[in-house]
């Protein structure tokens, strides 16, 4: 059947007794082609009908879904043309695992972060009213992504409408990991709740009958003190302005064709609350949603990894790390925004679990709650992987650092991620970390110096950030293990003629690089920078006066960061040494490979030497 | 009595009968202080007997407040021992119009942007139970605050708490301007409605006598319907796992006497929700809230500015040009985060209320509705401050630029504030924003230019911003109007030996340091740069080649800002040119007057110009 579907609307023409045969051809080619390319899984397979239902109901590209966080958007971009792009599917120029407005018409907004889409669907709502128009627009939103602020705030602001806006809330009970808060506990009580129906007829009928009369008065006399009496569905929503229908079951896509027209006849916002099952239809993704959230390539039969990692990663060294932080210091406390297994906290949960704590997907309030724990005298550890932590910009630079509290951000995902994308590259956490004032800034050489580093800081009297990046942790270099000290960087080689300074992960780079050069008779020291800021001014004197060229090397854009920060010094100095600052360029980074995006984007090894060679020629 | 108020805890000797006759004193010494200082009023007035009723229940400094935002804690100043301190309010080295910890041991946690304060307390609640201390901790948020989505997050995290933590709900009906969405409607409604206890007791009655059955069930029946028929006072925090206490007078110190008594047994989240009045007691600010909220020195008599400004500031600029914009083009649309008044917004709204939108304190979803906006075909113009826009850091990142969006964001208060000091200062813009890719980044000389430059932003295919700073619009060089291209800068003087390239407020410093270095017999070009991003390669060449010295002079910190891509520009090019780099040192900056902060960064005219003659000799 899915060879009918050439592209969007086409599914209209499925008959409406085949949804069912449909539902399953599509949760087959999922698990067929994710298991080959590696993608993200279990959102795919619970949102098959839901996904289904749209695209019978509305009328794309004219109508416009758009998709929270967009990991789910697989059987959207199935059902509108995209069918073969799954062979190269979050490979370097091949499909996007997100949506993406450059690759489909019916890609109506890109995402990639969590809790964005009811703003962007407010939008189009508001841009639409303005034109005329009258299409249909859709935000669906997991419940995860209800737990972050911002969907709270476009909530507030959707409750004003007078015009429909369709907001789907997929609920399956989980974040990436399970679910916290409130909020969930709240949706939670409607799933169990008798439903509202039975509930009200009840109600009436005692009313009717004078004999059940004053059961019924104790039974109102506890509304107010014990909810879970008496939840009407979504009167947290309506209380707020938004028409609530549901819940509905997700996988029944009659039902959900049902609702959407009757959401689409409300003169307002509505939420439509949809029940879906996290790898619905694929036992080891239902049994495991943490690990078929982003699934790498695995075996269709038992589930398991295709080329199981024998070698630990960054994430695997903090966990340990972490575990024996918390043994050895009381205070130390570890937190992270819905993240415990992709951060590697899980473990740290498991011994401490007083002392771990999982905000939900709200990295603006994770931060500030650190704050106020290292005002309380607690040491908090705080994990978010690089590119989320732009979420809590202000909250690092007004509610940490002016107060100078002792928070350690630990940012795992610093750098090129690969396969993710454009939303998910850590490449610009140098950039707005380095221009806030006290906040020390480092970045690890090898798996060991990660250890040292998170040691150093949670003793620190001062914020701190550690970045580290995704994949396997370096265990070369082990010889170089100099204690860290504020602001001091590491000389692992010392020679002339060409200096590298770099950055975490390029440390060893360069050593790659260095030994290109060697082999073409040109001296090279090495220095592993270790801090950012502060910056080692000892270090880049030195360097710049034993060396004919000085070379900085970071996973990072140019502006902002460490080059442009050693370059600055250089001229303030008046030392005359020419630099070459080897960054990311200024442009946001589709997915690939990391190896291959470093060779496309020039800070390969091979690209780094060609690059000192021409300069050194040149000069 | 406010004479034997000489530190914390000193309110408890005051007789209860004496409460209403302290807050008059304490409102007469407020309305005194500020009328000669300037400062924030309105929010301070209303909270005067909720600070005394915290103060006289709680144990100070043991016991901790957290002030959101933080301009409404005047009273709390003045009955912790800081009575002398607003002789200095909000001046250089005197007293913070914020809660600063650096400033008195009662002061727990330093505030200053909004709807922080629940984590914050959140966190030292945490902190409290694993050091197995009992102390009681309270967060003072307002209603505005209470739009703002990370204190959403932070109750839904708070809902999970097991030990007494207390959130008061400072309600008066008002953000700086109205307030608005679905929560502010929702808390009106308990406002309005009948007292719960009415309707619970007239239920009953109503059972209990058959009679009346059948309208009750009618009454029940539009429950769902119609929520303004039962509303049950915070029924929705309590579905949110947060004890609900109120609404009460909040101002009758014995009646919040009474409820803070029953919040500190309550085990586990508990809000009280006060109901106060913005600017209670002057009856000049209770009629206009706005102007009151942070005011200048005025005249008690009449509430009218001492001192009335003649010449429009930057902010008129931008409120003029945007009225003519909406008549000129009909997709242009407004939208400010609870700000019409301060961002100049008010004439738009006014003018065109179907294209202006006030979000509420919600930054983030300010511009992923604008986003949503822009990709509906709108041209969205985001006028929010420089400190506050940090909050929208990935949103600006994630949400506009990697999609290319047509978002203008009106960065109003870039560069020095003055008197709001730390946590206002918007020093930082230049540098969380030079790092994105795709963005154009301007800064106007002057208020001509701010005009050219907002017809050019909307204009655009790309996003762009526009920052421009506090206070008076300069209104110098109105002889140089050159149309607002791409990336071009504006060459004002063309001579030789210096060149100064200065970004917008800057402009006008540098005209008086050429005037300085004039005199004393060197020749002095002067750019007025326009564009921070993307750099004028042409203009820096050109002034590197025609030069002995180069100076780039910019209101922002240096790390990331203009100066360092300069030096770097330099370097690449090899471009032999001795660059100095003139920016806001890397610290937090207290407050202070404008004209005072500038001397001691050395950032005025003076001391620029010396720098320059400094390294003139020396070189």
């Amino acid at each position: 059947m899915l060879e009918q579907i050439q592209k969007e609307n086409d599914i209209k023409y499925i008959d409406k007794s085949e949804y069912g045969a449909l539902a399953e051809e599509i949760r087959q080619f999922l698990i067929e082609k994710i298991s080959v390319t590696g993608g993200h899984l279990g959102s795919n397979l619970g949102a098959v009908e839901l996904t289904m239902a749209l695209h019978i109901a509305l009328d794309l590209p004219t109508d416009k879904i758009i998709w929270d966080v967009g990991h789910q958007s697989y059987t959207h971009k199935l059902l509108t043309g995209r069918r073969d792009g799954f062979e190269s599917l979050r490979k370097y120029h091949g499909m996007s695992g997100f949506p993406k407005r450059k690759e489909s018409r019916c890609d109506c907004f890109d995402t990639g972060h969590s809790s964005t889409s009811v703003s962007a669907g407010l939008g189009m709502v508001k841009a639409r009213d303005l034109k005329g128009e009258s299409n249909t627009i859709v935000s669906v939103i997991g419940d995860g992504s209800l737990t972050g602020g911002m969907a709270y705030e476009a909530l507030n602001n959707a409750s004003k409408l007078e015009t429909n806006f369709i907001i789907v809330l997929n609920d399956n009970n989980m974040s990436i990991s399970a679910n916290v808060g409130g909020m969930s506990s709240y949706l939670n009580k409607i799933r169990t709740a008798d439903s509202y129906l039975d509930l009200k007829s009840g109600i009436y009928n005692a009313l009717r009958g004078r004999a059940k009369g004053d059961s019924l008065i104790e039974k109102i006399r506890r509304v107010k003190s014990g909810v879970k009496q008496l939840v009407i569905p979504g009167m947290l929503f309506e209380d707020m302005g938004i028409t609530y229908l549901g819940p509905v079951n997700g996988h029944d896509v009659n039902a959900l064709l049902k609702v959407i027209g009757e959401a689409r006849r409300v003169k307002g916002a509505v939420m439509i609350h949809v029940m879906t099952e996290k790898g619905k239809g694929y036992a080891p993704a239902e049994r495991h949603p943490a690990r078929f959230h982003g699934a790498e390539p695995f075996e269709i039969e038992t589930g398991l990894p295709k080329n199981p990692r024998n070698t630990p990663n960054y994430t695997d060294i903090f966990s340990t790390v972490m575990c024996k932080l918390g043994q050895r210091k009381e205070n130390v406390v570890a937190i992270t925004a819905a993240m415990p297994d992709g951060t590697g906290l899980k473990r740290f949960r498991n011994m401490y679990p007083d002392r771990f704590f999982d905000v939900g997907i709200a990295e603006e309030h994770a931060v500030t709650f650190a704050a106020g724990l290292a005002a309380g005298g607690m040491r908090p550890v705080v994990a978010i992987y690089s590119s989320f932590l732009q979420r809590a910009y202000d909250q690092i630079l007004h509610d940490v650092c002016i107060q100078n509290l002792p928070v350690v951000f630990a940012i795992d995902r610093a750098g090129l991620v690969g396969s993710d994308g454009e939303t998910h590259q850590g490449i610009f956490d140098l950039s707005y970390l380095s221009c806030i004032p006290r906040l020390q800034i480092m970045a690890p050489k090898n798996k060991w110096e990660l250890s040292d580093m998170l040691k150093y800081a949670v003793e620190l009297d001062m914020p701190s950030a550690i970045r580290y990046p995704r994949g396997e942790a370096y265990a070369g270099l082990k010889e170089f293990r100099e204690p860290v000290v504020c602001g001091k960087s590491e000389w692992i080689y010392e020679e002339e003629e060409v200096a590298l300074l770099a950055v975490g992960s390029m440390v060893q780079t360069a050593e790659a690089v260095r030994d290109i050069l060697k082999e073409e008779g040109h001296a090279c020291s090495l220095v592993n920078v270790r801090f950012v800021k502060p910056l080692d001014e000892d270090m880049v004197k030195k360097a710049a006066a034993g060396h004919r060229l000085l070379v900085t090397m970071e996973e990072n854009v140019a502006s902002g960061g460490f080059g442009e920060r050693v370059q600055s010094f250089l001229n303030e100095n008046a030392l005359a040494v020419q630099p070459l600052s080897i960054t990311i360029p200024d442009v946001y980074v589709e997915h690939g490979s990391v190896e291959l995006l470093k060779k496309e984007l020039l800070i390969d090894a091979e690209s780094v030497a060609a690059r000192i060679k021409e300069r050194l020629s040149g000069n």
